[in-house]
């Protein structure tokens, strides 16, 4: 499908921050013609999934409707589908159930997936914790572990209430920590018959440390937040197997435990290898510095679908701010190919990194800068860059009322069971 | 399982406004001890389900936490279960996974389901609005359909934009009311390309009106409030088949449709054919006036699952405000029978009834009185009301927040296709 008003057409495969800043940058101009196409009808706010995930945001404070965002936007015309196959030479997509787009330029960015780096058992018994999707199965799923515990609390002895949290990057350290604040400030108030104390948290990382782009003083700070929270750290160890009822780490210790969370790294999404674009590091797309994919300078890849080669050395690492800022800069060659103007090579503003560790607690590091926030601060600040970088006024305000809401009361938000769809727990399994 | 404190112990069956506000009552009295099981782990706001499937309110914003909403309450526990078996002799309740919950008082407030009135099809291709789950995955059938109609244009021939509701009283009437706003004010922008003035809704009903149980000026008022919002009545209508691509009525005209709504009346829940006690119509357990079941004064049965005599005739309707009055009537029964006292019979306080029928209409009768509500005040009384039958106060703010942002901007709630377990539509199959 092309449009028949004579305009340029960029087709962007992915809604996420990459596809969604470039689509707004070239929105501006109404000599083009932008097709979103999304295997879903939101956005979903990355960085504040763990958040779905431990009850303290609801779904729809983390996903905005795609439609929605491009309302007022009439050059933009925003698809349902999930992208089955493209070709870049001719700059089409096609979905699964049949469409072709054809675009002057293709960009796709249609993100990534879990990476169980082939550790067996774990794709199909870890919770993966990168879709609003994975979110709203792992909230499900912390929560049925508790009634269970409640139901039978012999089951406790089986791992009813150990969490096994794979990976001490940022996402792992906020899951890891969200989880301790639930259930010290929330479980043990709602299950008074089951001994939420004996609930165990731990995080596993093959690094000697968690955090570990962060700085040493950093990494310090973060594992004593984590470990007064409750937390039992497994540094320089490795994940063996995921079973139905245990995990088995790399120095042969077996821990008992239903809820597995895989924030143990991403790799591209399967469109990838359909493109028959050279694959690097994580399967993800080389690409070359001004986005493009090698010959094919009408073809786009970035985001957690691509490897950018950072001017320093290596590829930048998949953060949201990348995927932002690549996507606002592949608008801009495009539009500079369109004038007849040559293509720049990306570059990257390091605007800083933060990991939230708990509610009290934050580090923000920015260049040699290192700041670590305590207490209501940190809340309070890791809500104000979220909010910016929000996409919707609305969900920025729901998010805020509920955020602030949560903090000042500890009344926790929607601890619904809601998955209606997860099987039932069979504990005789293993 | 019984309390081993010496207490005596009231098991409750079902969460809903029945099960909740005797819970309450008794909750007070330390010198009982109080056993909640409910399904899900969560009280549902019913009446605001239609919000949920209309994308006006989150499912987050409908729903509480039923142990958060005792958790200052040591004397009530809450078990999540589903009660499988009730032998209301040994005041006893099974749950689906073997738990035995033994009372010297049960309650039984489980509740109700659709009532297909075994019209072939109904049951399997209409669309409920009783539970939160019926609106969540009516929520993502709605949206299902308009991205159908985005994706091929032509389905709309097939009925990918015809909505049939189900039944006229004030379920249907708000459905059907809240999903021509939806349409009207949301799907024409964000669909730019659909003709969305082609959408169509049927509100069928085999009555000669909609709102049967309001004044007859009430009547003339909603119909035309709901056909200058484009729906089409077909009254002294019946259902005689529902299809997976269509509707039979009863006077011979087929509807293509793909989404049919159906809030056609309820029937107890399965609970009630288990209990061995007398079923009277729509399957309800027939109650005596004290709400106990007749030959066993200590199990008390109300809510949607029972027929209440009413002192003027016939039975009491299948009301929220009914069941919260009969839950605080049976906890002060069990209280006069703890004490030796006789207990009395159930008198209802008829406080009105109300319907939303669209967001700048509303009906409200009290008694003889009947108002009218226009323009804004419309929904924010119907606000008022709602938010004071409210069970906890987050829900009250959170909905607030949202409605009156939804309200002033017009910028709809949360349209999240997010239901990944509802099948595609097969166009092919009739």
């Amino acid at each position: 499908m092309k449009p028949d008003n004579g305009k340029k057409h960029v087709v962007i495969v992915g809604g996420g921050f990459a596809g969604i800043a470039c689509a707004r940058e070239l929105a501006r101009h109404s000599h083009l013609h932008i097709t979103l196409l999304d295997k879903n009808n939101y956005h979903q706010f990355q960085p504040l999934l763990y958040q779905v995930a431990t009850s303290q945001l609801s779904p729809s404070d983390v996903a905005y409707s795609l439609r929605k965002l491009f309302a007022g936007r009439p050059n933009v015309e925003v698809k349902l589908g999930e992208a089955a196959a493209v070709d870049p030479a001719a700059r089409t997509v096609t979905t699964a159930s049949g469409e072709v787009y054809q675009g002057d330029y293709l960009v796709l960015a249609a993100g990534a997936r879990a990476n169980f780096f082939n550790i067996p058992g774990a794709e199909q018994h870890a919770f993966p914790m990168y879709s609003l999707d994975d979110a709203q199965r792992l909230r499900s799923r912390i929560l049925q572990v508790f009634e269970e515990a409640d139901r039978d609390p012999r089951l406790i002895g089986e791992g009813a209430l150990n969490f096994v949290v794979v990976g001490a990057g940022a996402t792992g350290v906020e899951v890891a920590g969200a989880l301790a604040e639930l259930i010290r400030d929330s479980m043990t108030e709602e299950y008074p018959k089951v001994p939420v104390g004996q609930a165990k948290i731990y995080l596993v990382d093959y690094g000697h440390t968690v955090l570990s782009p962060f700085s040493n003083k950093a990494h310090t700070y973060a594992e004593k937040v984590l470990q007064d929270a409750g937390v039992e750290l497994r540094l320089k160890t490795g994940v063996k197997e995921v079973a139905p009822g245990h995990v088995l780490l790399s120095d042969g210790a077996v821990i008992k435990t239903r809820v597995t969370i895989w924030a143990g790294g991403l790799m591209a999404c399967p469109l990838a290898g359909k493109s028959g674009l050279p694959q690097g590091r994580g399967g993800r797309i080389d690409v070359l510095p001004d986005l493009t994919a090698a010959g094919f300078p009408a073809v786009y890849v970035f985001g957690d679908l691509a490897n950018i080669p950072n001017p320093s050395g290596g590829v930048l690492p998949q953060l949201g701010s990348v995927a932002l800022q690549a996507g606002q800069w592949a608008a801009a060659n495009i539009l500079a190919d369109l004038a007849g103007k040559p293509r720049a090579p990306f570059q990257y503003k390091d605007k800083g990194i933060m990991a939230m560790i708990t509610r009290h607690a934050a580090v923000v590091e920015i260049g040699e800068k290192r700041h670590e926030l305590h207490g209501p601060v940190a809340a309070t600040m890791w809500l104000g860059v979220h909010a910016g970088l929000m996409t919707g006024v609305r969900n920025k305000i729901d998010a805020f009322v509920q955020w602030t809401w949560s903090y000042f009361s500890r009344d926790r938000g929607p601890q619904l069971l809601d998955r209606t769809d997860l099987p039932r727990i069979d504990w005789t399994e293993e």
